[in-house]
């Protein structure tokens, strides 16, 4: 028997469309959904669980739209609740939507907690066994492939075990594949998770286990690796940790840590190799802002800012890092700000000229108009681009090939469409050219007319795009009048980065970023104007 | 014996000013770390480590500041290492600065990892058991109070466990009051940290013991936990979790999880009380933005989304809150999104008319409304004050009192100074007024003129303040011509709220949201602009 098949297989149901959704600040369209499911075909085989069939919109239309769509790989999942109170499963809304969606599996959560039972359901204990029974049953008999959600099964399990057991009994008596235990308040401890696990499983063994848990308590990654640990097979969560509240567990760490340091069958290695881009693209879809400090995936796991482990980390990785980044598909930075020693310009530096040394008095220049800048605003952490811009500046392997002479903007709001125009006035060379463009909004007009009057010069620009734009304000207390930073992100085929600019006027600052957005393009992708100017 | 006399006291170490600091983007001027020191006596009594002497001006400065300050709850520790290889203790600049800080307490790191012996400070194993002994002892007879950090014990013990013991034991035998057990590198499982520390419990107690965890496996609360249920009376870690790549144990989320869940003495329960608001001054001053789904502390942890939620929780709050917001400064939220039901839009309108049911048409009107504008990019969540007032509006209970007839910015960024003129023509009753007003930049021009014309109409205008300003590109595929979202917070004494604007011109965006803060700030605290003009 080889390593790889002495290891335990988990299966990961991802609940971000679903109860990522839930989380504030979480919006998928229709379109959105489409997207994810044909995206996270690269992970593999997994169950996605992607809506409630007559919730909304939105969802309806997606099942609608999916049963069109080819995702071999992708287990798709329709969720919904038992039948109402009184009701008979046939005559349920629920049911019969959930049925209608075409999905094959279909998940439905039912009450465990007899408090839920009686100050929310309103009804007897009897009566949600009897909900929870001929809702499975139904579905089961539909030929449906039935998961049931013991929603609040670790607090009903604390209050009232034998109440909280006999409701994962019934859904199983009547025919569901799985039952999963939730945490859904996300207030049990690890010890709380795996005496309700092994409570069941007991009872229950060899009957399929899930474990859904919330983050209120910081727990939910811990809670789930319990859980695994004490026998369940299936994993639900989110990528990013999405989700009601705190959200639920956070799959982008979930699943690197059960495969690399837990040792299961999780996913493959060239999937888990995907994780990366994969939380990102997710965040993206999700319109939230991506967590950079994230375990494996976020941009600063692997980023070393103390002078002393840079130092350390160039002479082993191991010194300061627990895994290595790629097999996440994640990368080690080092990070420049005035906690940095020498050792993290240089190692910079060097991707620059390889042949600088440590001694070279441009590093300890580099150094020092970096930690002036950062007294004044700026903050090169999430401004690569500004930050190789101006150390090659150091290195004297670049002057910036046009100089802005002038530039102007009026805005006139109420005016609808273009309502603002920029004047700007660059000499390239010995030509100096004068352009003025309409824009939507100011700093578009700005960015318009820069791009317009260089255009020519530097045809390269017209590939590059800008693809994300940040305003902050440093310093709160002075209102409007505060000083700004703005950070713009620009995208070249796949390369992404930021630039910076610090200003009291947000023109100013946007102007700067763009600057040094251009000024870096030209640099890094048109040689011939590196070299001509130099 | 009562209930308190049981629980075993934790002791907190905040090392937020210290590795906190080496977190990606996390910067604390001198300052920053008095005024930290100042707010942090509200909290009882802890350590906090406070810098590093001797590793950069703005921590000399902090400890040479210090020592004039009446500080009485709070015990500065300053931070450092071992002497160097070869070197004598009395003639290790590193330790003579720790001793010239005036800190009472020391806290020095020594390597208990054998590969970090050899690897980084390529000396024999021998030699740098000296370094620990001859420096804690060195310490001691100055009369300091020494704190001993095992680096990377876990890992060291994992692969030499004996060696690791002996790097502990070498400290104690030399004096050092207390061993912290570190997991720096955050990749170990709670099962490595019990093992790890009831080994060492093994072997030296009743010695007092601490553990210093980082977060790079999504565990560092929970191997916290794990280690205080072992023995450990210490706890390291940084409010919101910062800290060098994925950060430190999360004292926002340890300290109630320990106090409230694990039945601990950590701090008081007036304390407990204000660690919502500490660790939003903590993220302030860091000037980091601030996690809003943190456990127990984040806005969204008490924040209910989904219809079904927000109908159970009326009914019963324990359904859907697992403990209650109010023991850690914290409160309940309804939040409205187009996954609410009418129950989140009822609940939150009964704030201004009591007396309204759920089945007034008005509840359906603001639901359509609201769902309409999201779908346009506007987003309630975060802008409360915007939402308030449509909400107020759709009761017939507020129009505005003024009227924006048209307004213009200029900018001339390269000009220095006052480089923007905003010219705003606003209608009052039957007053017409027309202003000009310079500005640091267009909003800030935009913004004054605005106030200055209705500031002699509404006084109370005067009060209030603006305290945020938020930028988000809504879809950065269109660069500067995307349609930015702009939510700015307002403050009126202790009151924040924020109010939002959408536009593809970031002025027009900015104004809207203004125009809202400005609206709200009369509704609520112009009672007389309030009733004459409904």
């Amino acid at each position: 028997m080889n390593q790889n098949e002495a290891k335990r297989k988990i299966t990961i149901y991802d609940t971000t469309l679903r109860d990522g959704a839930q989380g504030e600040g979480i919006h998928f369209s229709t379109q959105d959904k489409l997207s994810y499911v044909k995206r996270i075909e690269e992970m593999g085989s997994l169950y996605v669980e992607a809506g409630w069939p007559g919730a909304n919109p939105r969802d309806d239309n997606f099942f609608q739209l999916i049963k069109e769509q080819e995702v071999p790989m992708t287990h798709i999942a329709a969720f919904g609740s038992t039948c109402k109170v009184n009701e008979a499963p046939e005559n349920s809304e629920i049911l019969l939507k959930l049925v209608a969606s075409g999905a094959k599996t279909i998940t439905i959560f039912g009450k465990a907690w007899d408090l839920h039972v009686r100050d929310v359901l309103r009804t007897s204990l009897e009566e949600n066994l009897r909900l929870i029974r001929e809702s499975v049953s139904f579905l089961v008999k539909q030929g449906h492939d039935v998961f049931f959600d013991a929603e609040h099964f670790f607090d009903g399990f604390k209050e009232n075990p034998d109440y909280a057991l006999k409701c994962i009994e019934m859904a199983l008596q009547a025919g569901a594949s799985i039952a999963i235990l939730c945490d859904t308040n996300g207030g049990s401890l690890p010890k709380d998770i795996a005496l309700g696990v092994e409570m069941v499983r007991r009872e229950f063994a060899p009957q399929e286990l899930g474990i859904h848990v919330h983050n209120d308590s910081g727990l939910a990654v811990a809670n789930s690796l319990v859980a695994v640990e004490a026998g369940v097979t299936q994993v639900q969560g989110t990528w990013n940790g999405y989700g009601e509240r705190c959200g639920n567990a956070n799959l982008s760490t979930l699943v690197p840590l059960l495969q690399v340091k837990g040792n299961y069958d999780v996913l493959s290695d060239s999937a888990l190799h995907k994780i990366t881009p994969f939380s990102r693209f997710a965040a993206e879809l999700s319109n939230a802002p991506f967590d950079e400090r994230q375990p494996y995936v976020g941009r600063s796991a692997f980023a070393h800012k103390a002078g002393m482990h840079v130092d350390a980390i160039l002479k082993n990785h191991r010194t300061f890092e627990h895994m290595d980044p790629g097999e996440v598909g994640n990368e080690r930075r080092i990070l420049i700000s005035d906690q940095a020693g020498k050792a993290n310009i240089f190692e910079r530096l060097r991707r620059f000229d390889p042949d600088i040394v440590k001694e070279d008095p441009l590093v300890e220049k580099a150094m020092l108009e970096i930690k002036d800048m950062e007294n004044n605003g700026f903050q090169f952490e999430a401004a690569e681009g500004s930050l190789d811009l101006l150390l090659v500046r150091t290195l004297n392997r670049f002057t910036s090939p046009f100089e802005v002479l002038d530039y102007h903007v009026w805005s006139d709001p109420l005016r609808g469409e273009l309502d603002s125009v920029a004047v700007v006035k660059v000499k390239v060379g010995e030509q100096t050219v004068q352009i003025a463009a309409e824009g939507n909004g100011p700093v578009n007009a700005l960015d318009s007319a820069l791009r317009q009057a260089l255009a020519s010069f530097f045809p390269i620009l017209a590939e590059s795009e800008l693809v994300d734009y940040k305003v902050r304000v440093l310093d709160g207390s002075r209102g409007t009048e505060a000083i700004v930073r703005v950070i713009i992100d620009t995208r070249l085929g796949h390369e992404v980065w930021g630039t910076i600019g610090v200003s009291n006027n947000i023109l100013k600052a946007s102007a700067q970023a763009l600057l040094d957005a251009i000024n870096w393009t030209i640099w890094k992708f048109d040689e011939g104007a590196r070299r001509a100017r130099v």
